[in-house]
């Protein structure tokens, strides 16, 4: 076995196209699981809480919400300094997101914009095995920059008590409240409220497939705002001959990683590294042989190795894929990037692999999958904000605009009452 | 029947609640009738556009798109004065909202947002009585302003031919092709892309149930970005005892034309204003008898007369109620402004009527309704608008950073392929 090499043409789609199909989450099946949960949440509240915590997570909840605050926690001192350097590059690249209230003048009138956050927000945090403290980090400090006032944390109990790197990031974050409810139950706590959760009106953070679904379903219900749908774990790579393949191979990998419908692409002119790369993917699952079956099966059956003879080609392959995670090994990567329409997260150059931005550099990691950085960003302050547009018409202006509003209310068969709302200012003087 | 007059109190729930229950589109229904309309057309393309054309329309379609360029116009003087003062307005308000790329230094990297726009649009025009040229506008402008290169516009056939306004808008807008096909089947074949009809990422535009449950479906399926869901057009209005009571009854007739499920809510401290104001809507209805029944049933069931002790009270109220349309006509209407936190598009002091913005003023008029507000803004150019965040990381930042990857990807239990990739580059010259 070994990672398809094909060489690839665009004006033949068919030697590209199977490399296009990334995988999308399917839901249909867990939705229909959580549907009775959310149901009973919605009407039971704490009560189906409890129900269900025993039920999944064999633990009979005592208090359902936590206040971090009141637990000590004792952290090594390297990994809170870890944390703390990452919080504060996060801070600082969201800080420059944050907006601006403005106005200008239109015509003689006032139009403008002010910002105004969510009022509320759950940020998701998975137990177990996918204990991802980063992303609590991503999920929450856009959303403090942003100013929203209500923000809970919402994880899965465990029997030996919660993690206490969780509870510390809390404390340091400010975050007042945990909600120690799991999976689609945690969800729905947080999008209906119940006696002991307060509701709120967004949720972000990663989950298992319940998790998604919940989201999913009560976000298409218009009950909560959620980031962008979450699928499997996606890396494009375009790289040119200078670039180096053990560590391309390394960063298709760390994909891999993630599990096996995990998908990486490099996308080359040089057949000579794109055969450098296999044999670096191989070396390395001699070398680093730990969840080999799961990394192998992402990388011979979801990832691929494109060689185009242009590098506009594999520019123009990359906008067709629309990653969510996008690196450019190539010797002017700005160049490239010139061209790029469609990517959740981009890192330029040989000192930048994906995980820099996933833990340290304070770009945002929760990103769009499946081709949605098409039409979706990732994370950042403008998810929390919304833009509140305001006039304020002059008289003056009122008694010039007003013969255009009449034609055009007429014309839309509005004019008796939208008409007359602006004729009667018109006629005050008169 | 009067419109119901309520002295309500913050601390009083019951006084109030009844009032903040507003009307949202149930789309259970609509839903189900249009899965088989959405499936035909993904499976049998323009077949089934012909088909449901003809079973919907009563009209046997020749060609599917027209050209809108290759059509003779005559639009009378005043009324094409009219649309371009609009368009002038809009353009300059929505061109203001346009966002510059940018980068800044965080921990010795460069870290940046690049700003792209979604690559295609469909704006979707409703035919027959709710025919809204305005909408067009609203719908095509922000997105030509933030660069969407494809832009459709999808509207329902007419036996006497499209009307002339539409054909028109298109021509001055730019628009290189109108895809005359109405309903849900014209929101599939947008979605889907036939033979005729080149997929769309985005859809936006008013439309009836089935329009928007197929928009609200195709979006929660994660095929197409939209508009926030539409359901019934509100209005709510804080005023005081400075305000003119037969204005602000014209301020809400104007939500009441729009159909017998709006809502019209007025919040004021005083009484004198509240009684005012229920006789000048009576009044009203004797003189502008047009769709009388239909304003009556909006103004009588789904509307009402908050009278609160404080103007606090109002404002805390509107930020409950979270209206599409909020006017503030007080004394000092930046004053109250100043506290709301939520509303789709403000209208501020004496002479701004929502009307003003519905069609000249150059604000958006395609808002979040029912609540929405909370967490959607209205449309603008960030609708259209991506930020795809980069980095480019140094060498010696890297050296710097990687200790505090290596220790939070062990907790993740990531070191492995995510530590490893940035482990290989520190290595590099040791």
């Amino acid at each position: 076995m070994a990672i398809p090499i094909v060489f690839a043409s665009l004006s033949e789609p068919k030697s590209y196209q199977s490399f296009l199909k990334m995988a999308k989450a399917d839901l249909s099946e867990a939705t229909a699981k959580i549907l009775p949960i959310l149901a009973a949440v919605h009407l039971e509240g704490d009560t189906a809480l409890r129900k269900f915590t025993n039920q999944f997570d064999g633990i009979a909840l005592e208090s359902i919400t936590l206040d971090p605050q009141s637990i000590k926690t004792k952290i090594p001192n390297n990994v809170a300094e870890a944390f703390l350097v990452a919080k504060a590059n996060i801070e600082t690249f969201h800080k420059a997101q944050m907006r601006q209230d403005w106005s200008i003048k239109v015509d003689g009138n006032t139009l403008g914009i002010k910002y105004t956050p969510v009022p509320s927000l759950a940020v998701y945090a998975p137990g177990g095995t996918a204990l991802y403290p980063s992303s609590v980090l991503m999920g929450t400090i856009p959303a403090i920059i942003a100013g929203v006032k209500d923000i809970q944390l919402v994880t899965p109990p465990q029997k030996e008590g919660l993690p206490e790197i969780l509870i510390w990031l809390a404390q340091i974050l400010g975050i007042k409240r945990i909600v120690t409810v799991g999976g689609a139950q945690g969800i729905a706590a947080a999008a209906y409220g119940t006696e002991s959760v307060p509701k709120s009106e967004f949720i972000v953070g990663p989950g298992n497939v319940y998790v998604a679904a919940a989201k999913s379903y009560l976000s298409g219900q218009g009950l909560i705002g959620i980031d962008s749908p979450a699928g499997p774990s996606e890396v494009c790579i375009i790289a040119d001959e200078t670039a180096n393949p053990m560590w391309i191979a390394c960063d298709m990998l760390s994909q891999a990683e993630h599990g096996e419908d995990s998908s990486a692409i490099l996308l080359t002119t040089s057949k000579m590294l794109a055969e450098a790369v296999s044999k670096e993917l191989e070396i390395a699952f001699q070398i680093r042989p730990k969840r080999l079956a799961m990394k192998q099966k992402a990388i011979y059956e979801n990832s691929g190795i494109l060689v185009f003879s242009k590098m506009e080609e594999c520019i123009a392959f990359s906008n067709l894929l629309a990653p969510e995670h996008l690196e450019i090994q190539t010797k002017d990567p700005y160049f490239e990037f010139a061209s790029i329409e469609h990517a959740g997260s981009v890192f330029l150059g040989r000192y930048s692999p994906v995980a820099m931005g996933d833990y340290i550099s304070g770009t945002n990691h929760i990103l769009p999958t499946a081709g949605g950085s098409r039409i979706y960003s990732s994370l950042g302050v403008d998810t929390f904000l919304k833009r509140v547009t305001y006039q304020e018409v002059t008289k003056e202006s009122l008694n010039k605009l007003y013969p255009y509003v009449k034609l055009m209310s007429e014309l839309e068969g509005l004019d008796e009452e939208h008409g007359t709302s602006v004729k009667v200012r018109y006629e005050e003087n008169i």
